[in-house]
């Protein structure tokens, strides 16, 4: 497999800005502690809430961050770096300390998904792998939680590996959909990696490599008796789902039971009914029904509404790209610098300052209630802080949570979230409320840094 | 670095269905030769054209493609499988042969990109990894010509691994956005992977690091004398610039100019104006602009119809996941076996039959004027084929093209590219006909189909 993710050579995936910072900051001796801190400014218009997910590769990463001779050789080729540079470059590795939200626990905008403390130059480099693991898999863990939603308790598989931006991705989509819920994956190499369980079954071009449909199916219904689900819709599916039905009866005669059928095209609603009626009328109240085919969390929840006899939905390329919201506007924002709170102030973009905490407050029905984002040393009585110490001195504390521990999270977490926020088109937006230390802090530097820049203007 | 679309250790990075197609093929020697096509259903509404993409890392997969004992033991633990269909999974080898549109050239809805002949079983094993990995570049390539095309000669740097959908996606984007016009990316593994110019300078947490801008700024300079640009926007755009102009007057004074100022935030036409009066009244009328944030092709041609004063264009997020678009309706769908051409009707998913060939018509301009869709051993006189022999016997047919090689060919393939096609928003749809045969085959197998079905139906 590749080694994305599992920490090694993969220093000099990020942005040439971290190196040429990094030789500057060595240059002129920066290297103070600083602390950055990772949060979604906003959250996109049809998300409710998000689930936080990707810190085991960030920590992997941290723990496995250093530049090979081969890095080395490239970035001098450059012409750019500084030789001095780039041997101190050779024996960089992160020494620092990671607090963060736990995979699998839910997170509204503004909130640190993660907070990195290490010398300038460790912190800053880290971004880029930071950002781009963490982005991906909390949008992805999020899509795929809403898909489980709308599914009302039909079971939910990823079958998005060929359209996914890539290799990384099919297996972060992978994983991140089955800590969201997700059954299974049709994604071999996670099975293997991540201990998913996989699914899957025959493709229209099976179906069109034998002289019919009932000899295609009779085929795979021999080679798989235990474990036999039909795509019935290459031809037409009424017709299909007949064909199907025959094949269930002969194997009912050889003691195995059809497992499902699958419809991948067309009227999904009209169609399951039709289907349903055909294997119902067969006696075959047994044979399950799986939908896919373009799906995703908006077009499952018009099925389950419509009662469709659908068991199971296939989710593929929406899900995998999160289609309808591709990205998310997530930031890793310098907030503390040598025990100082740090602020920028671009428009727009503004960040909070200094290291934080968040504290949740539940209702009296055990249900998440409101956030309070706090300083990470202040005191607020009540709430239950969500950021932990996960690695110091460059070291992780305690085992990585295996990802069963990471679903079960996720759903009692879920179980805690108001239906308000779990709605696919969200009625009310979470309430995370700033702490008065952090307000003032934030008003008191907006002025120095203002009154700051207008000195040096007039100078 | 990873080893995505290097070849080799990708066996399992399929869809658990092809695995027990195979399984069921095995059993039933059902091993004909068969041929897949993969192209794009519809192209999505706001594009005029795509750019071919992906093929080389198709063909080094296809090249490499074996499963490993760790990948054997893997499924045999899961229980589906049988020994002995694994015992013969370990001698599969893809020894096929491979037709393509070339990567850099401009391919429209329903034309093949590339189509795999071979042995049923190794054709189809393959479909999963060729998907994943030409939509995402295909995909992206697209992408990028568009803001290429919309940044009418104005530079256009690649600022997206953060955003992409994981590490593997970082790689393809860096890739394809160069194929497609761009001069660079930030991206320091693709530039040390396939030797694309690198480009970056400092981000906000940098100035935030000094006691005050002028003292980052300074810093900035002393190490990049050669190379600084420096990022204006953390605290004040206007004043900002004006801080900059005083480094850059600095840097005159020991020898070296100042490259460019960035600006990241706010509202780039109107803050890019004031930048470059407060730069031309300083004399720095050779400090280039460069401009950030959010961009993509729709942003970037209003600011250069406004003609804003935007020397060059990091384009991150937005291009990088596609984001008014992030897949396209790729499929990779049997349109022969045995020598005989296959059809599937699925309701909105029905596809071409038979081996194919694109021919492509010019006018007396040299603009490209229509494709013909035909069969592959069809005569069409005049027109230019697209698809070429790439691989035979499992080998690779020449060498690899670099790069380079693939960034000219697009450039001269955009030239013959009418306008019309090439908007944001295009005007019209470029006209791919079906030959008379293909449509005369067509009509008769969806009948012989139909025909075959309804008797099944009856009996």
């Amino acid at each position: 497999m590749d080694d994305a993710g599992r920490g090694g050579g993969l220093a000099l995936l990020t942005d040439l800005y971290q190196l040429t910072m990094a030789q500057a900051y060595w240059h002129h001796r920066v290297d103070g502690r600083a602390t950055f801190s990772l949060f979604v400014r906003r959250l996109p218009e049809e998300r409710g809430y998000l689930v936080a997910a990707g810190l085991e590769d960030v920590l992997r990463y941290l723990e496995g961050l250093r530049f090979t001779s081969g890095d080395l050789e490239y970035l001098e080729s450059t012409g750019i770096f500084d030789p001095a540079f780039l041997e101190y470059l050779a024996t960089v590795r992160f020494t620092g300390e990671v607090w963060a939200v736990p995979e699998g626990r839910i997170v509204f905008a503004q909130e640190p998904l993660l907070e990195v403390t290490g010398p300038i130059l460790e912190a800053q480099l880290a971004e880029t792998y930071i950002i781009n693991q963490v982005q991906l898999q909390t949008l992805i863990a999020t899509k795929a939680a809403r898909c489980v939603w709308a599914a009302k308790g039909r079971g939910v598989v990823d079958f998005s590996l060929r359209r996914t931006h890539g290799t990384d991705a099919g297996l972060k989509v992978a994983r991140c959909s089955y800590l969201a819920g997700f059954d299974g994956t049709s994604n071999v190499l996670a099975g293997k990696v991540y201990g998913i369980p996989i699914a899957g079954t025959m493709a229209h071009s099976f179906v069109m490599a034998f002289p019919s449909e009932l000899e295609a199916f009779r085929a795979f219904a021999q080679s798989f008796p235990e474990r036999c689900v039909l795509l019935i819709d290459t031809y037409d599916t009424v017709e299909g789902a007949r064909v199907a039905a025959q094949v269930a009866r002969e194997m009912e005669a050889h003691g195995s039971r059809l497992r499902g059928v699958r419809i991948d095209s067309g009227d999904l609603l009209e169609l399951s009914r039709q289907v349903r009626r055909v294997l119902d009328e067969a006696g075959l109240d047994y044979v399950r029904i799986v939908a896919s085919g373009g799906l995703d969390e908006y077009q499952i929840e018009e099925l389950t509404e419509a009662g469709a006899p659908i068991d199971s939905f296939g989710v593929g390329t929406r899900m995998g790209v999160s289609a309808d919201a591709p990205w998310l506007d997530m930031a890793y924002k310098l907030v503390s610098y040598e025990g100082r709170p740090a602020l920028k102030l671009s428009q727009g973009k503004a960040s909070l300052p200094g290291e934080k905490q968040v504290y949740r407050f539940y209702d009296n029905e055990g249900l998440i209630r409101e956030d309070v984002l706090a300083l990470r040393d202040e005191h607020v009585p009540g709430g239950e802080p969500l950021l932990q110490k996960v690695m110091e001195g460059g070291r992780v504390l305690g085992q990585y949570p295996s990802l069963e521990e990471l679903r079960q999270r996720f759903r009692d977490e879920f179980r805690r979230l108001p239906e308000a926020y779990k709605a696919l088109r969200p009625s009310a937006s979470y309430p995370v409320r700033e702490s008065a230390a952090l307000e003032e802090l934030g008003r008191r530097l907006a002025r120095e840094v203002t009154a700051h820049q207008r000195q040096l203007g007039e100078s």
